[in-house]
């Protein structure tokens, strides 16, 4: 109880647009919260959902390759397409599959397993999405730490839906932690979110990212990643495994 | 005349939230319009606008001061503060004097002479900020090429001002150029502005940058600095030296 009381004081949040504006944050005891909405966390949030045991976020395809000789499960995608020699991508519908119960499987996407790495040395690195963002809002209330959001976005460039995601989290920690000091980056996001939540999907549809999902035909997993706390786990970095925290 | 009409066809408009992530932005056959809002681009049109002849952007106080030894103008900021052996920073009332009248001027700031030197190569590299955003708006409308906004942001953080006009010049272009492909930071920007418009100065209060300003008393600077249309001086950087475009 004593501990949950302390996260009552001033906290620091702030939110990072870019992986490769990372390097510009403090990240020194703060927990990071990675986020890519379309799709990396919001696959990752589902896998563990649906029994997943752990996640090996990798950089390259072949560091994703060498995990499948060893006999993981392994899964790659690259511009919104499943790589060649995986069965899985980052769709969030690969996931709900009996097939991955208890699995291992070692997961590179093109933004989202790219901002883990870059935020590995954080005390803590937890993953958001849409379908977990209650769980995450309450995990951090109950840390005592300053936080980040680092949004993956595309190819280092921003985008919406991850800084919806962000704002949404803002929102949420908001009206729980009584003080707190929010850099322009959280301010600007928290705005954009609460433009948007009234429909995220329609607010999304002039982004450039989902024109690039509308051409892949994956309106069906837009759908399912706009959707808010359809679980309660919040996946965490442990070493180079992401597991469930709780 | 044709050259007017041939601007209506389609361009590409991108804002760029740091100079840290201006290599992952198309730059080649683009206009880049660098903005540091509070304040260098800001002085720099306000320079312009009281007849100074030329500025020229360097990336440190040395330099600034190896060509005050040569015998121009020097100015130098860092913090907000204008460093010790120079008269001017970046404040835009230091460069309403007659004593600026037809004088090159070196001058080195925090973030926004730093996001100059990033955008070089460049097509065009113009200067813009509230006091010359129609300008700006009417310049491009003029050429027939792509359009970057590069946000000096707060040592390579996004912040809110630069963001504001980014999306002030967005929406300016908007009602002008018949067919548009934004990305995800323009909208996002555009949609800021639009709810920042009526009172961009209580907009502004909540944010990161203000905030310091204000500690440093800054206020008649913050501003005079979000005023629409002061002038319609266009800087525009040739070679070394930013000039006057007309």
């Amino acid at each position: 109880m004593l501990n949950f009381r302390s996260t009552k004081a001033m906290r620091n949040i702030q939110v990072c647009y870019s992986p490769a504006l990372f390097q510009f944050y403090d990240s020194v005891d703060r927990i990071v919260v990675v986020t890519d909405v379309l799709r990396a966390t919001s696959a990752i949030c589902t896998a563990f959902q649906h029994g997943v045991k752990a996640i090996i976020p990798v950089a390259t395809i072949e560091e994703a390759r060498q995990y499948r000789q060893m006999g993981y499960m392994a899964a790659a995608e690259r511009n919104g397409i499943v790589q060649d020699g995986f069965e899985f991508g980052n769709s969030p519908f690969s996931y709900m599959s009996d097939n991955v119960k208890g699995q291992t499987i070692a997961l590179t996407t093109t933004n989202g397993t790219q901002a883990v790495d870059i935020a590995k040395n954080a005390s803590k690195v937890i993953i958001g999405s849409f379908l977990n963002l209650t769980a995450v809002a309450n995990w951090i209330l109950q840390q005592n730490e300053n936080v980040t959001v680092l949004c993956s976005g595309w190819k280092n460039r921003y985008n919406m839906e991850d800084t919806l995601f962000a704002g949404a989290l803002v929102e949420a920690l908001k009206g729980e932690i009584e003080s707190t000091d929010y850099d322009d980056a959280a301010l600007a996001a928290q705005r954009m979110y609460n433009e948007a939540k009234d429909d995220l999907y329609g607010f999304l549809e002039n982004s450039s990212h989902r024109h690039r999902m509308n051409r892949l035909d994956l309106e069906k997993d837009v759908r399912y990643c706009l959707q808010l706390d359809v679980t309660d786990v919040v996946p965490i970095l442990q070493g180079k495994h992401i597991v469930k925290a709780y």
